[in-house]
């Protein structure tokens, strides 16, 4: 059997192999500073620090062990949202039962102050498009790495509070306070479309993109931009993948990749592995 | 830094992430029954095994593990030959400060009886093609699975043993037996040839398939296809990557597939990724 790390680096590796996937890296398309050939590198270097989590290790140093092989191993950020969200969803797998929202929320609640410093050690590894944070959590800005840790451990925060933080402006941040509600309602999509894997995860990636505006999008761009792209995604009938190719198009030619988006479909991908409710 | 098994599995992930490969699974094209989706969960699966080489279980072992997890994950056989080949490549690569043809010969030299076995077990868990031995080797029919165990034990049959009465007629039996030759050669080539590692892949794998009739071939088929395969690839100028692809269209209408031209790439790849010589 596969152990669950064998699943989150197949998950990630299924997520960039969706096709066609609009703006975003996949079979039929790299971007000009972003190729395939990088995400699967940077997936196989992620799997020691997936591992370090699902033997129990504090979720953070797996994380930061896992983006700082995968930046190495890509030689870029493929997958920091990606392993961000599976981390927790990662953890719960192995400690309980079953993967629900409520034993994944039960993993990112049970976070420390210690992860949270972890998290932003992370970000040394990387470069990571944040937004700037409203003006009394400056001193908490992710961009300062390591420098916040002081800040952090005065104020005792743990990493599901630092994500609280964010869940106004980061898809993956709203998914660790929110129940993972958006994560496993595309799992559960994944599981319910016909088709093979590669056909059921575009389509389910459309259908996130079409639900709400992807915060990457609003970040790089602005939030009229990201909600366009939305709009944009709702208007295409998903069976016609011609339209959706000709909108990937469009959107790689403009330099919008909705990442958050790929993210979410990456931990989407992940819970139905576990679920057994797909298979490659 | 990547752990040598995170560079073997990255190696089977580079294999068929490179495209054109006439006749092969690549991003542009899946076979009838076989999907790149599945190469890529097939990888996954074996990485754990590949860990096991690399960390010094006995070489067969870790062998068997890697291609049962891998046909677990992927449903099918997707690498095995890739694998036969990875596994003293890998062990070399961790044994000694260079990974070159003597160091790799050291290690497939280095295989016990107990490694022949496992071998023979290892057919247990997959369809794996291949074609009829001699008479005189009909015991060790590899088809036989575990019922050959007893026999390789009366005649002390090491892998290496085992790999040399193949070698006539299975390339991955060759390379174990003529100092990989083949590998290390296509991985010079990886290393000296222009372009972003897809294209530089896909570019040794043309060049490999015009240089010797693909086993696999002539086992589905027979000599005079793989003979005509190889003709074919010699003739096609590899900068025209329409006629490439053609050749490629072809062969996949005509049900032929040269899978064991792709295993020697993903050895080569796998040389050049621990060599440093090319990056995702």
């Amino acid at each position: 059997m596969s152990s669950p790390a064998a699943l989150a680096e197949r998950a990630l590796l299924l997520e960039v192999a969706a096709t066609p996937t609009p703006g975003n890296v996949d079979r039929e398309r790299d971007l000009p500073d972003l190729r395939f050939e990088q995400f699967l590198a940077g997936a196989t270097g992620a799997r020691d620090g997936l591992e370090r989590i699902a033997e129990g290790d504090a979720i953070a140093d797996g994380f930061e062990n896992a983006v700082a092989c995968m930046a190495e191993a890509s030689g870029t950020n493929t997958q920091f949202g990606s392993l961000l969200l599976l981390a927790p969803l990662l953890r719960a797998s192995v400690r309980n039962d079953r993967l629900t929202p409520e034993t994944a929320s039960a993993a990112a609640t049970a976070t420390t102050v210690d992860d949270a410093a972890a998290f932003y050690r992370s970000f040394g590894h990387v470069d990571v498009r944040v937004d700037d944070p409203p003006a009394d959590l400056e001193p908490l800005d992710v961009r300062r790495g390591s420098d916040a840790i002081p800040t952090l451990r005065d104020r005792g925060l743990t990493l599901a509070d630092v994500m609280e933080t964010a869940a106004d402006r980061d898809g993956i941040a709203a998914e660790w306070t929110h129940g993972f509600e958006r994560t496993f309602a595309a799992a559960d999509r994944l599981a319910t479309t016909d088709g093979p894997i590669g056909e059921r995860a575009a389509r389910v990636h459309l259908e996130l993109l079409a639900a709400e505006p992807d915060t990457l999008v609003a970040t790089k761009h602005d939030e009229a931009t990201a909600a366009e792209v939305r709009r944009r995604a709702a208007s295409i009938d998903p069976e016609d993948v011609d339209a959706v190719r000709d909108f990937s198009e469009e959107l790689i030619d403009r330099g919008i990749n909705p990442g958050t988006t790929a993210d979410l479909l990456a931990g989407a991908l992940f819970v139905a592995l576990v679920r057994g409710e797909v298979e490659p």
